[in-house]
This record gives structure tokens, C-alpha cells and sequence, in this order.
């Protein structure tokens, strides 16, 4: 029989197709894919070729150039310019579309990905983040921003050249809303953070844990909503990605690539998107909340279920997939 | 500049590309497919094949066999035997999986789309749904009942022989109980039903309207999840699928048809879902509920901003794409 477990994080009940399970070698990415040249011609993101996007709004340089490139999108889904403004009438809210849309070009080489770059751009990466994330949050029209990565052709981007995106948003999306009012609830009922008691749990249970390091601990959560989807968390309680600090960044670098490296290796590199969760800077505490980052594998496709329910049917039992993970050898 | 727009019956605000947005023409499926048989010998769903499901329990015949066939679902995400268990323990809660998983086998022919169909199979598939849907909430485990419709493989299916599921849940989604929940602020607020209110405007407006019959309208939402997202609302205030009369029926199969035939013929036939959303089988009314169909075609991927977020960008103007819409004729 399968399983239904709740989410507590997220609220969504997830289907875990115990019976129906595939085993883990199952999702491996069966296509063949083209083995890409370290540099581009095409690419707008490789160096050389810096004129054909926006100028860029932050980088990191060494002798031979830049390392990391940050600039305005240039298909923005949000205007830097203008003013925050509404209209109502009706069923009608509309505001203007003003905010941030930034590119972070994680390396200058074409043919990367984050399992398989050093270890130290990683780490730079997510300094990078981090000096964005602060900015961003400085502008009095953004309310949310959002940090996220989409690798490969399933996770939403045609582009190959390794890069991130930055969105900060003028409105607070109601998917973070309600997880902050859930989180917000436990506290009430508990006195714990959601995800300090998460982590607990899932670190005395062990079944789903891929692995630990000083600050961080990757595992698949209890609920997981779909096959091979990993939550990252920080050890130490912390509200705002903003705190982080350089010696957990050193840490999280590691963690991400040698998790990111399992499913490259295990699962012969599928396409995934990731994405920090994250409240915005705070100055002080807020015991309610954690932040985290969240890696989905793109190793399924949503039906009409999924849409006309917010449901998931997981077809990967948490702790094979974890299991699986663990004994991948990324050294 | 960009616009985001609030969905007012999903809560969330989407951005609307409108500088970046693309022609409808655009969305077209550029892959050309491969024309199918009528019958396919490897096909669990066609004629002659029944011995490769489980036994049927329910069927729609004519001298000639079997025109709709209905199933469990022989990959079933649910028990349909064995109790509804909870187990509780620290960050856990656990269900067991049981529920109701049918498929509904549309036709006996196994290359037809909804858009191609004859009009009184597609009024039989709908007399079908309204008569599994009452009989799924029969089922005391059952809390909440959803149909849906998966063609082609970006839409989550493999099956290619036209069929559409329906799921009995052990649990009500949270994004079911959301929406009821906004929209019962709504009636709060306004002592109007949502949906009702949203088809008086859109109606008055014009400008997001497909095509209207006498009991039905097609139209693309004014905040549209995504490029060519279509509602088709009953006119009159029904909160039930449940409810829909037989005259009902046959003006929704046609509307359903000749929209679907739009997107079929004007987009070069796309994957797409829909899905009924609706109130249980009530006796008597309530003011603040009424059910739609929900039609998604599959011209967009997703990426790490709304797996982030929850929120869309469509890069589609809705009025641009119900333009489209209205002027191919699938006469």
C-alpha cells in the first residue's frame, strides 16, 4: 500500500507510491547528451562576448578576468526603473512590473556545472549570493527575493553557459506567506523552529540523511515531493540567508557540491533547478524561522494531478533515495 | 514595462512579460508527430486488450462493444481495499494510501483528441465524470475528488490512447482549502461568489473571452498562469460539478471541444491537462463556491522562479492570446 505523508514545511500532502516505487537506478537520465566546448562563440555569457548583455552590476576578478559576472537580465521580467504603482478595479489588481531581475554568470567556462567546478568558485558563488541578496533587499519597492539556479532544458532554461538568477519582487508571493504562517503556528504550539525540529528529527533518524558536514546536513525530507528532491540546512539557527557566515559558506560550498556530485554521478546528470529559501535580512532574531536551500532533480513531469490538487506523487521512497545517494563516491 | 496581475481565485500574482512577450503564433509545437493508428496492438486501452487491466467497473456500450470504459488504474496511487490509518510522531504524520484511482478510458479508438472526437462521445465522457464523481464520494475515506486529463508526455503521461483520471483523496489539498478559503473572504467582503463576479467582468470587459454558449464561457483568465491557460465557467451559480444538468453537459462538451479544437488546430496540437475543480455533492446551495474547468496547455516549462515562489511568469498577453483564439475556426 502507499503512504501519504504530510509536509509539514511546505503543508502539501505528498503520495509516496511505496508499492509502485521505482528503484533509484530507474531515474537515471537516459538520453545522451552533447559534450559541450569549454567556450562558446554563441554564448552571451561566455567571455568575450560581455557586450552583448547588459553591463554588469557586480564581478569578481582575478589577473585573468572575471571569475563571476552579475548583470541586469537582459529579457528582465521586472523594470529597475520606475515607481511601484497600482491599479484597482473589479477583479483587476494590477501593479507596475518594477524590480530586480539580475544573471549571475557562475564561471567563465562553458561546459561547468556546480558538482564538477572547484571548490573554491563555489564558495565564491556564494559570497556573490550572498552581496546580492543584501543589495537587493535595499530597494523600497522589493518585498521577496528569490534566489535560483536552472540547469539544463527541463528545468526551465535553453541557456547552457552556468548561471543563476536573482529576482526581487515587489509583492511577497503567497507560497512564502503561508509558510511562514505555518512556520509562525508550530512555534505557537511548540516553542521550536520548524526546521530546527525538522533537522533533529531527520539527524536522530538517519534514514534520509545523504550527508553531514561541520554546518550544514543534506537529506531527502520525510515528504519529499518528488524523487530525489534534497534539503540542505543549516546547523545553526539562523532566519536570513544575509547571516551566513564566511566559515559556513566555505562549508555549504562543500556540502552543495559533493551533493550536487552524487546526483551528477548517481543519476548521470539530469537537469535540476535550486533555490534558497531565505526571510529577508533581519537585524536581531526571529525564532520562527530557518533558512535552507531546496535542489529538485528534474527527473519527473507533473501531470494534471499535480496541478488540480498541489499535490505530488512521489514514485521514489525517501529513503532509498537517500540510500542511494550516500553510496555514491564523489571523490 | 512588465505587469504583475493578482489572480484573485488562485491568490497569486503573476507576471505578465508584456514586453517580452511572444506572438501566439509563436507557442505552435515546432516537433512534428507521428501519426498514430486507430488501434494499436501494444495498447492496454484498446479494444480486444481489456484482459491487460483490471476488470471494469463501469462502461458505456453499443451494439458495437464498449464506447467508455472506467477502471481502477492498474498503477494505482491508492488502495482502494484497507482502512484509513494515521500514525503521528514527532515531525511525522502519516496516512495510510487509500482512496480511489480510476481511469476513464475515452474512446475505443485509440488516435483521438478531445478536439477530434465526436460531440456526443465527448457528452457521454462528461455524463461519465458526473456519474464516477458522485459515486467517489460515496467512499467514506474519500475527502476530496479530482478529475483530470494528462495527453502527450509534457502533460505527464506516456498513455497516447485518450483517457482522463479521476482520484479520490484520503485528505483535502491544501491548495483546494486555500481557494475555498479565499473565496469565502471574498463572499465576507463583498457578498458576491468569486467566480461569479469574475465572469460578470470578464464578460463586460470582452477583451479575454474565447467563445461563449448558452450555458458556458471560455476565456483566458486577466491574470493567466500561464501562455494560453483557459477557464470555462458555467454562468449559472453551481457549486458542485455534481449539479450540471444534462443540457449542461451537452453545451460543455460542445464549448469543450471547439476550445480544445482552437488550441489544437491554431497551436498545432500541444500537450495539455485540464481538470474539473469543484465543491463536493452538497444538498442545497452555497453562495461562495462554483465549479470550472481548468484547461493548461503544455507550451511553457517551469522553472526554479516558480518552484521558489509559486508564482508564474507568462510570457503571453492573455487578451493577445484569446485574439488568437477566437480567430481560428474549427468549423
Amino acid at each position: 500500500m502507499s503512504e501519504l505523508r504530510l509536509n509539514l514545511i511546505t503543508r502539501e500532502w505528498v503520495i509516496i507510491a511505496k508499492e509502485r516505487a521505482k528503484r533509484p537506478e530507474d531515474f537515471r537520465v537516459k538520453s545522451e547528451r552533447p559534450t559541450l566546448p569549454p567556450f562558446s562563440e554563441t554564448c552571451p555569457f561566455c567571455p568575450g562576448n560581455e557586450k552583448r548583455t547588459p553591463s554588469e552590476t557586480f564581478s569578481l576578478k582575478d589577473e585573468k578576468g572575471w571569475k563571476i559576472r552579475v548583470m541586469p537580465n537582459k529579457f528582465s521580467a521586472l523594470s529597475l526603473e520606475g515607481e511601484r504603482t497600482r491599479e484597482n478595479g473589479g477583479i483587476k489588481r494590477t501593479l507596475s512590473g518594477v524590480g530586480i531581475h539580475e544573471v549571475i554568470v557562475e564561471t567563465s567556462f562553458h561546459n561547468m556545472t556546480t558538482a564538477i567546478l572547484p571548490l573554491n568558485q563555489v564558495e565564491d558563488i556564494l559570497r556573490v549570493y550572498r552581496e546580492r541578496f543584501v543589495e537587493a533587499y535595499k530597494d523600497p519597492r522589493v518585498e521577496h527575493v528569490i534566489i535560483f539556479k536552472n540547469q539544463g532544458e527541463r528545468a526551465g532554461t535553453s541557456i547552457e553557459h552556468p548561471h543563476s538568477q536573482l529576482v526581487g519582487l515587489p509583492v511577497t508571493p503567497i507560497q512564502v506567506r503561508m509558510r511562514m504562517d505555518e512556520a509562525i503556528r508550530f512555534f505557537d504550539d511548540t516553542g521550536d523552529c520548524l526546521m530546527c525540529k525538522t533537522l533533529k528529527d531527520e539527524l536522530q533518524e538517519g534514514a534520509r540523511i545523504i550527508m553531514e558536514t561541520e554546518h550544514f546536513v543534506a537529506f531527502i525530507p520525510y515528504a519529499a515531493l518528488s524523487p530525489f528532491h534534497i534539503w540542505v540546512f543549516p546547523r545553526r539557527h539562523n532566519p536570513s540567508f544575509e547571516g551566513i557566515t564566511d566559515e559556513e559558506i566555505n562549508d555549504l560550498a562543500r556540502i552543495m557540491k559533493t551533493t550536487l556530485g552524487k546526483v551528477y554521478f548517481g543519476l548521470d546528470n539530469p537537469d535540476f533547478n535550486y533555490t534558497i529559501r531565505s526571510m529577508r535580512p533581519i537585524i536581531g532574531n526571529v525564532e520562527f524561522f530557518h533558512w535552507y536551500l531546496s535542489i529538485v532533480p528534474r527527473v519527473y513531469q507533473t501531470s494534471g494531478f499535480e496541478m488540480g490538487t498541489g499535490m505530488y506523487i512521489n514514485m521514489a521512497l525517501p529513503e532509498d533515495s537517500a540510500e542511494f545517494l550516500r553510496s555514491i563516491d564523489v571523490k
